[in-house]
């Protein structure tokens, strides 16, 4: 068992109507007696009661779901092969199997999507679970989903997730980006980010990793996931023609993606928009084209002036999608990376491809997101959130920050919080988290954790802005326990409590602080909130009840607007003195 | 000498029209030869040629500016007392002299305001001085400045500040707020703390020292610093008179002004506009009073049921403020403490009464900044510029982030930069940071230099969103580094270029990989700004000069725009494939 984030917390579930769907929340109590249930993505490692074992990997949670459908059997599947894992095909043995192997499974007629689901009609077990966890009736879920306004990534294939809901109706959602590259890094490594990542809140997490090991990585990921999953098959299908973009092929992209379809890829990134003709719109950049997939694309279709394949090939793609329930996201692989590049041609030309690609994949049942930028100046952001919304059909956007200014690398959860914070506000329904690494190195634990915090920040920041129901209350029940002093709450409400914990304890560590009712910042003569009290109490013995005195002060305030008409004046001695 | 911030830099100078008009800049040597200048506020300390003393305190620029203008006369001044360090008047010595005792100025006639010269016409060497940082002509900070809109704080006291100003028209700065409390710190540390500050790009810093030696750390501060200092001078009248807000007069308030007017602080935040009908509309809040300041003055108002003496003296107060060139810092006594109070019926009834003080003090030919919240969720951030430049008649604002949720303490530095980079685009003209320690504890040096940086991102960041001419050469300047792989000049150019040298090396510490055309994240084969400029490479021989193929990208894209008028449609084979 994972160390939970609040020690004080209760694992507790919310059921739904067959036993097995049980919802996780974490369950706050307070010294007053209260308790705070709220949303949690640490899956079943924080819960005393469930043992985990990675190497053994989580439950198969949606297994009966999957199979009670009768759309998807189980088959033979593709081989492994040695360059799987990154490996020349000479000579060195296909991946390990790292958990006991199991046969996939796909759809045997239709699309076996949640889509397709919600567009007849049907409330999946899934949908209940998703709906119950953001506090919504289920027909909301589902009219959003059939809708193409919301997805719910859930591979038939990846049956451990517990399942969740991306849409602008919903709780804002954070992505954390983890994966090893060629210059560092190892499969624990990674396995041990999701399962920190996924502990301080992050709802999907994608694998990037780009090195050896990229199969047998994906599966430990995979087996051990209680969140979504997504990759770039983009990245591997390079890696398998020695890392030269020239000698991609639609067979190899494809092929990639059978595998990672058959392993449980929720969700796959794919930069179809990047055509030939946007190419040279990119030239005059400052930074060009700055997304991994984006410039390989653009190789591509340079070097063999044709058009890319993901395009051309896109519907083949989407019956892939369909056969699997993969997710969409549409990559944005000529994003802006500068302030400077921000919302240019080439940039919007790709959103509009996207667009077309969005309506696509909605006639093949297709769940779809769009991806979206990047490097932004605040008042380009709204722009982006409306013209992608209009374009593609209010499907969920799902964006990298966006990064709000070039000059501060070390900082950039910080430079992208704000953006984040902000497009979350106008209707992107998941953000992409960025590290204080990002430009700068690979993240490691602490990096991790400091990205998915400014970006859980970001996130409730804009749910209420949003007025997204019952956001504020989490906010209300940590002020409360400032104004009362209940330092062990205010601590076990926070996102982070040993971090609050911790800096309060710097300057008052011993245990009676902790009750005391002031603090180190003002000491006990100044502090503001005791002042406040005391203000109150003596209202009271003067007979000021506070209702009358609230009502007496609404009263002359009114009337005061009323006489004052705009004009400006100042009694100099209206109470003496 | 402090070590500069980007040990590369050199310190350089804008040549004024006079000798002693000496604009201190950065400037930042570029591997390709050129260089970038950047706004520099850590003072004489990261000059090399200047040998500085703290034990003598800074150089008195301004000396020459203010003794010519003949508006002023030293005097005797008001002997220093034990109770100004807290002490006790029965037998304790009052404070030692820390500098040599210098005989304070003031107005021998009118106003000698650097909004009293602006009126007049006059442009002071302040005035070019503070044009020359900002890039503007003289004439416009001027202009400002006699219109309200702007404020220059140089109290004629405070000789040693190199000149600045706050006005929405001019670059956002940023206040960092230091001093001591009952509970810990020392003066050596706040001296410390201030040169840490304006080190990393504090524009201003506040003094809120409560506990013993007040008024010796303040002297020490003030010979020190090279920006406006200001104070909250409530905190040192109520340990006047013991602690207790109730025995405050305007008497021991007035003879603390003149105290600190002497020692030549440059700007005061004073809670005017908390008036005693105010009071009762605080009582339904979750979180009360939570100003230091206006939780003083409202038990005032209550035990005496009298109104605010500061409001009701307001016009004596002015003429100390005349007569010296202090600051109105109108403070925001009932300022929301959490989500739940922001917007509400108390805090917009003090905007208002702070808006009737402005009028009133622009009579006296003041220098007038509002201050404003606080906690605001982020729909609810604009109405307050709006607000308070309406009823303020344009003045600038300074806010206190706002912070945009309550959730994350420990990290308020960036719940509060989010909020604090929209009210600065919307026209905020100073953002008081907020450091991570906010809520739980003093800020020590690691979370002074977290606050300024998350400040001086949001400040800039709203720089670029108001379109302020020059503010993004740094960004471009930054990116194109990045993309030429400059390590060395994206670690200089950068807001903490420490921070972001160390986070490159952990993953790459090898001297070569400044140089390398690569970096730790992506590995040499992914680097997408490689293949970009692969792409780049490859069109030009293929004989596609980058102009060319972008006219022709353009010319293609513009017909198929007009072809398709909204229709949607995916050609599946355009260039074969």
């Amino acid at each position: 068992m994972t160390e939970p984030v609040v020690p004080a917390a209760r694992k507790t579930y919310l059921q739904g109507s067959r036993p097995e769907i049980r919802v996780p929340m974490r369950e706050v109590p307070l010294t007053n007696g209260d308790a705070v249930v709220l949303y949690d993505t640490s899956g079943p490692y924080t819960d005393p009661e469930q043992e985990t074992d990675v190497r053994k990997g989580l439950p198969a949670l949606r297994d009966p779901w999957i199979t009670e459908r009768g759309d998807t059997a189980p088959y033979d599947g593709r081989p492994a092969r040695p360059e799987d894992d990154g490996r020349r095909a000479n000579g060195a043995a296909p991946p390990r199997a790292a958990f006991p192997p199991r046969r996939p499974r796909r759809a045997t007629g239709g699309a076996v999507t949640q889509r397709a689901y919600a567009r007849r009609g049907e409330i999946t077990p899934e949908m209940e679970f998703a709906a119950l966890r953001e506090g919504v009736p289920p027909e909301v879920v589902r009219e959003e989903l059939a809708a193409g306004r919301a997805v719910l990534p859930a591979n038939v294939n990846h049956p451990e997730i517990e399942p969740m809901v991306i849409g602008k109706r919903f709780l804002v959602k954070v992505n954390a980006n983890i994966g090893n590259s060629a210059v560092a890094s190892s499969i624990e490594d990674e396995v041990e980010k999701m399962t920190w990542a996924t502990r301080w809140g992050a709802d999907t997490i994608m694998d990037l990793s780009t090195g050896r090991d990229i199969h047998t990585t994906r599966e430990w990921i995979l087996r051990n996931s209680p969140v979504p999953v997504g990759t770039v098959p983009l990245y591997q299908a390079v890696e398998k023609v020695g890392g030269d973009p020239a000698e991609l092929t639609f067979d190899v992209f494809r092929d990639t993606v059978i595998e990672q379809a058959e392993q449980g890829v929720d969700y796959m990134t794919v930069h179809a928009g990047v055509l030939l003709r946007y190419v040279p719109l990119t030239a005059r950049r400052k930074t060009g084209i700055v997304s991994r997939g984006g410039s390989i694309m653009a190789a591509w279709c340079l070097a063999h002036h044709e058009e890319n394949f993901l395009y051309t090939r896109f519907r083949e793609l989407c019956e892939i999608f369909a056969a699997y329930d993969i997710t969409w996201s549409l990559g944005d692989g000529l994003r802006p990376g500068s302030i400077a590049d921000a919302n240019d041609e080439a940039q919007f030309a790709e959103l509009r491809t996207q667009g077309e690609l969005t309506k696509i994949a909605a006639e093949y049942g297709n769940q779809v997101m769009n991806e979206g930028p990047g490097h932004v100046p605040m008042h380009k952001i709204k722009e982006n959130v409306d013209l992608q919304q209009e374009w593609c059909d209010g499907a969920p956007f799902y964006t990298l920050g966006p990064l709000t200014t070039d000059i501060a690398p070390g900082y950039d959860h910080i430079t992208s919080a704000i953006g984040a914070a902000m497009i979350g506000h106008h209707g992107t329904a998941m953000l992409c988290y960025v590290t204080p690494k990002e430009h700068l190195g690979l993240p490691d634990r602490d990096d991790v954790k400091a990205g998915v915090i400014a970006y859980k920040i970001a996130a409730h920041a804009a749910d209420l802005a949003k007025g997204h129901p019952g956001a504020q209350a989490w906010d209300d029940a940590l002020s409360e326990a400032r104004f009362d002093f209940r330092w062990e709450d205010q601590f076990n409400l926070s996102l982070d409590p040993e971090t609050a914990r911790s800096f309060h304890d710097e300057t008052l560590p011993a245990a009676p602080a902790k009750t005391a009712h002031f603090c180190s910042m003002c000491g006990p003569h100044f502090c503001s909130m005791k002042i406040t009290r005391d203000v109150r109490r003596f209202a009271e013995e003067r007979g000021l009840a506070e209702d009358a005195a609230l009502d007496e002060g609404m009263r002359e305030k009114a009337a005061e607007f009323k006489e004052a008409g705009g004009r400006v004046y100042l009694p100099l001695t209206p109470g003496g003195g």
